[in-house]
């Protein structure tokens, strides 16, 4: 049945990369999916979503430092809340993503997670998780 | 009942950001779209879609600083007509988005807005718009 | 009918774009979609996909010079496998893309293919290919 959910998430701190794929597999199973798609949806304008290596422990720090690199340097931005990185970044990794579920589970690698990525916390978050079944 | 739309959209600098918002909400109204999916597709290499802030007058001006910075110097690239770092930005921010449509609307959260990103301007472009009903 | 298809791609170099639209546009016939969408997605954690230009011969060279320079010395980061810069780029450019079907046809632009992005080749891959017709 199609379905649309909402994932609420506390961060702790203003960049982090927090794993949410065993909730949205538990969400395909409760919504009864068994083969069509699952969009992700981030309603917030400095966070994302990123589909990425789910066991290495550098990745976040990685992608944090390599964001800051490529960003240069923070003051050289006007954004009036002194937060236009945060934007940035959730450009970059884009606030939705689309995903194929197939025999009622997510179609991810075996190596993929799906990651909220704050980029100005700590706040309270929301992830929009549609399914839409064959027909 | 599903629909596909085609924005028309001239715009008027080089790099300009629109807002396009008003005109897709439109659309899910006139699709009749109760709940389901609205894809949105730009079918063109040098520009691309961001979901992002809708309220600070700095945020186009500190992107397209933003990208400048990290592309570095044009000299370095190759493509055939100079517009390289046109390809590169939209393919940065991608050319697709999926976003739920719930009770008639789109599900953007309150600070979002969707922009079509000019990167070589002015031209005449193009913005597809997919609305997939739920079963 | 709404149909699931696996792509796979054996690729030959470290870093390789590969134009894999007229395999796409085949499995579009195959599956008898009219109008809908097709989503594409990439199990893997250091491949990609990106939707760009399609007759510019020096686009790739362009691209993975781009994101080499974006990204700095690789001697930056702490990955396991020293394969962080894979990660970033397929982080930049996404797994997954949504393109409306119409006519029985992807509605691409005329200047747009879509490409398997290879960050850490080579390798075996696949690529994922679902279609959802209208109802």
């Amino acid at each position: 049945m199609d379905a649309l959910y909402t994932i609420y998430i506390q961060t702790a701190e203003q960049m982090q990369m927090l794993d949410i794929t065993g909730e949205v597999q538990r969400l395909a199973a409760d919504s009864q999916t068994v083969s069509g798609i699952c969009t992700l949806f981030v309603p917030h304008t400095t966070a994302g979503l990123l589909i990425s290596e789910n066991r290495d422990p550098y990745l976040a720090g990685d992608f944090f430092r390599a964001f800051g690199q490529l960003a240069g340097d923070a003051g050289n931005y006007r954004s009036l809340e002194n937060n236009f990185l945060a934007f940035l970044f959730a450009g970059l990794v884009g606030v939705s993503q689309t995903i194929p579920v197939e025999n009622g589970r997510l179609a991810l690698g075996a190596w993929q997670s799906i990651y909220l990525m704050e980029f100005d916390g700590d706040r309270r978050r929301k992830v929009r998780v549609k399914f839409m079944e064959d027909k």
